[in-house]
């Protein structure tokens, strides 16, 4: 990103940021301008609570059980078991805060968002990566590492199962809702001899980033006892970046610990950000936005699969997206991608940027750590940018091969 | 906070809240009517730096600067060594992360600001007790606190002094800038035998609710090689506390430490927010709300200075503030406050509540934890709750005595 700033023309297929002409300018306006009058615009002005404002818990943990399928009255939807954030970001890092101590072991895809990697590295917690299929992580895989973490002894300092359920960051996979499931069984069936709850994570930043067909329940329904799952998301990326409003759903004793630690962190989230997502919802701008989004990744996602496939060379492959922001590549046998790559170089050459896949491994000793994947990102160049910046993607490769 | 949402007819003196009434609403619907129009509506909307937005940063640190006394171009007022936080709470929670391991110890103002007593001690962190007088830290003592933790071994485990430099939360003292300047220098004269930095963390969060005479300058001026100094502050308080907006100046490597974390945290401050005060600043409309902030949290804390005159029995002292939103009170002696004390429950039963003084102690075992005194809010409650809060306390007290 800092790239993308000094260098004159360069296109940057790195950062996630969301379309600027896509912003809702003028919506957020018209709520700003209807939401400041009088007494009722002092509230969003003033200190919020700790959990965050209850009539956007009470709203999110409805249509969170709608997306669901389910009765809002059904025990995983209780507002009471939700609590709002700066970001579903801020919820990832509380709940590394709350759950693991220094040496614990977190379950991640392999691969999986980087960012939450960092927050695993910076407290030194350690990682074992699950492979991937079309549908999500491989369960066999999982069953394996669970029992392998058994019979080294390190069960009792695994925590937690990571996922990025829905059009994931980086690789755009969807998690399919049977995995969840058996995912969570797995996990159940391992307790015992890890002594304590082995929590499943969904992170579902991108569930409603998605460009068509049906929406896919999360783990919660398969959570029968609700104290399994912790479901993590966000209305940053479906309405705008710069209005940092995540949430999430805990377990009651873990709720108890995030709040208190998100008291020390700010005490609760913005309340006028909260009061603008609540009015964005009520009014319905929400979701007509959300609509015109979607409409318009998928027209991205579109334009740079076409690029991918006019100007990679052979030997490339690439993911379609289904929804989110990235399309996930791989290289040729032997061409690495990482920062001090050929590649690398040769793309910045060409002045485009791109992430290199192997910021999205955990460090797992027991497999490589692969470096001829790349995200690209859809989400913030326009359509010509994205096929401009493929094109010297293309460039930069053959220059290479 | 919790009992004043569900007791009806309940007049809080407890909640940091600010004064509703006296919130921008028109203020900041014009900035938000103006901002966010066209193309330059859209960076508010979308993400921004880490460090946050770089306007903002040199509008602060000018400010800053200004406020000391002192030229922009001086090295500690660099928009570079600038950070912008959630709150200046998030900042004080960053800096403990970056600063502190479980055992170490951090000297701290008896009493001092709960909610940091709170971060340290969920971070398993040591507080020691420096006594206060009307100018700040007793410096005799902080010099026998040092040289006592050297002779015990212990001096390698101290990493800061934390001052809550200005209308202290919750005694309303103010320090002197002559203390800084000693504190800081005794600190430099036992970083041999800590073999590390000891930096003072100064907590400004009251400064601009200043009510009258001249400022102080920060102890920024008296760090020559800015090298020691942290120095927090907010807008959250003078603005908006529904706005979480809040800045620190760090030294160098600090600064690096403390944005790896805040990235981790949430990749930045809501940059919508930042876009706010920004304009707030440049259109002068933050000066001219201060300005009428600081005359009415001056009339109120009269307000309640008067009324503690009229209404308290003899024997009970209290602070008359010269700024910030606190009145600091101490009962006669064998009067307790906490929680579990007579007072506060005949205070309940009478519909009001204070801060228990307790809280604000940290667990110094050189000596016991103070238990008389109670920290009294003028921040939300309008000039006559204020009068009958204190009125339904002298009851209590009757009651109790």
């Amino acid at each position: 990103m800092r790239e993308a700033l000094v260098r004159p023309g360069l296109i940057s297929l790195a950062a996630g940021f969301t379309d600027n002409p896509s912003l809702p300018v003028a919506e957020t306006r018209d709520i700003m301008d209807a939401m400041l009058r009088g007494k009722a615009g002092q509230p969003p002005l003033q200190y919020g609570t700790t959990a965050g404002d209850e009539e956007l818990r009470v709203l999110t943990a409805r249509r969170l059980a709608q997306l669901d399928g389910q009765s809002a009255k059904a025990k995983a939807y209780q507002p009471g078991r939700m609590m709002i954030t700066h970001g579903s970001q801020q919820l990832l890092y509380i709940l590394t805060e709350i759950l693991c101590d220094p040496g614990d072991i977190v379950l991640v895809e392999d691969p999986s968002y980087f960012v939450y990697l960092g927050i695993m590295q910076s407290h030194g917690i350690r990682g074992r990566a699950i492979r991937l299929e079309s549908d999500g992580i491989n369960l066999d895989h999982l069953e394996h590492t669970l029992e392998a973490l058994k019979k080294s002894g390190e069960l009792p300092r695994l925590k937690a199962l990571y996922l990025v359920s829905y059009h994931s960051n980086p690789t755009g996979i969807t998690t399919a809702v049977a995995k969840k499931a058996a995912a969570l069984k797995l996990l159940r069936r391992y307790e015992p001899a890890a002594g304590h709850r082995l929590y499943l994570i969904e992170d579902a930043a991108y569930r409603e980033l998605r460009f068509a067909g049906d929406d896919i329940p999360s783990a919660l329904i398969t959570d029968r006892a609700a104290n399994r799952v912790i479901y993590t998301s966000t209305y940053s990326k479906p309405y705008a970046t710069g209005v940092r409003v995540g949430y999430g759903i805990l377990p009651g004793p873990l709720l108890a610990a995030a709040l208190r630690v998100k008291g020390n962190h700010d005490f609760g989230t913005t309340n006028i950000l909260q009061q603008l997502i609540i009015r964005a919802i009520t009014t319905g701008a929400y979701e007509k936005h959300l609509a015109k989004l979607r409409q318009r990744y998928a027209k991205k996602a579109a334009a740079m699969v076409r690029a991918c496939r006019d100007d990679l060379p052979t030997g490339v492959n690439w993911t379609e997206p289904t929804g989110g922001l990235y399309v996930w590549a791989k290289m040729p046998a032997r061409v690495k991608t990482d920062f001090k790559s050929r590649l690398f170089a040769a793309a910045l050459r060409q002045k485009m940027i791109y992430v290199p896949g192997n910021l999205c491994y955990c460090g797992d000793p027991t497999r490589r750590r692969p470096n001829r994947e790349m995200r690209l990102s859809f989400g913030s160049a326009s359509s010509s940018k994205i096929r401009e910046g493929i094109a010297r993607l293309g460039r930069a490769l053959k220059k290479v091969l």
